[in-house]
């Protein structure tokens, strides 16, 4: 059975999934790039990225784990890029370049209609105006025997509220930025989590999260 | 130089240091006493308790380290008790019973005023009515050359964004209370804590943070 997971979300230690002040120019607000930099260093990313070298242990093992295959992610208009509100163009096509790393179908979450497009790669994007429950069954559909991925704190706390997610690895990163996007906002079925997994590097802590099938 | 540190405050996934409904029957809110889960079975808190036997490891190593001594704490009026408002009487002595686990005297930051008293075995309560800053300074000098402690995640957020805190020791906690009281509230000054060291166990990961001195 195919499952809807949060596959790597680093949060800091006062609860934010990116920093404040989120703009073109600096996608994960201020000082969010902060969050990520314990895996920029690892020998997968570099490898992924055309460099040699990197760090080994820990943090490059669990950047390295393919035991879990997405066959599609859902992500918030914010993840997907700046602007707010209508459309004012479709030029826009994410931060990622012309061949995203994805290599599957993205689900944007929107209150605006944009017509779906191709990236290369077999990476696709989809824009999704009627809601959470609606994208997770198409991106379900999308993904056929894979998992769903969930991308962006305000899209993983509203599948939270939902109850809809089975399973969550967070990354806590022992910085505290201030202010920004709040990863988990209030949520009134919090308990049904059990710890599957937790290991520090000497940088930040990895812990996975699961709900017992019932 | 004496400092002033949080010294051992435990924090959920989602950033309560306690649960929410906090009431004289249920000190730590809905679910709250899962936040120290961790420490109750270590073989130094049962030993404190007067009981034998008890888990080793990580986690009691953390729970038995005496590097740091503690010579006066500052704690919230909500810390101290479940009233709220002006005293009803002063017949409330804190959570501890007559011989609190402290040993040191005690600050209990409030908007009304009330005598000081002692309990058994040199704990102490005073009652600090003009300010987070006065209540510093009167720990301090009451700490001697020991540090000063901070109890409460109200009391934390103040004394954090008021630039006064000098070392964390936190132990993050992988469990969603959904709500309660927020360890680290909005901060203006967020970037100029350091990581001292990151160490997990099989149940939680113990951070400790510094401020650089300049």
């Amino acid at each position: 059975m195919p499952k809807l997971r949060v596959q790597g979300m680093s949060v800091s230690l006062d609860g934010f999934a990116a920093g404040p002040s989120q703009s073109e120019s600096d996608p994960l607000g201020l000082n969010g790039r902060r969050l990520h930099e314990w895996m920029m260093n690892t020998t997968t990313l570099r490898s992924q990225m055309g460099l040699t070298g990197g760090t080994t242990g820990i943090d490059d093992e669990m950047v390295a784990d393919e035991s879990v295959e997405i066959g599609a992610i859902i992500m918030g208009r914010n993840t997907f890029g700046p602007s707010r509100g209508p459309w004012p163009d479709f030029e826009w096509k994410g931060w990622w370049g012309d061949d995203p790393p994805f290599h599957c179908p993205i689900f944007v979450l929107t209150h605006f209609e944009r017509p779906s497009f191709d990236a290369e790669g077999g990476t696709s994007f989809h824009f999704i105006t009627d809601g959470i429950e609606s994208a997770l069954r198409q991106a379900k559909a999308a993904a056929g025997d894979k998992d769903v991925s969930l991308m962006g704190g305000d899209t993983v706390s509203q599948y939270l509220s939902a109850g809809l997610i089975d399973e969550m690895y967070i990354i806590q990163v022992p910085i505290l930025l201030g202010d920004g996007s709040r990863l988990f906002s209030s949520s009134e079925n919090p308990l049904e989590w059990e710890l599957k997994s937790i290991v520090a590097s000497d940088a930040v802590t990895h812990v996975r999260l699961h709900r017992p099938e019932i």
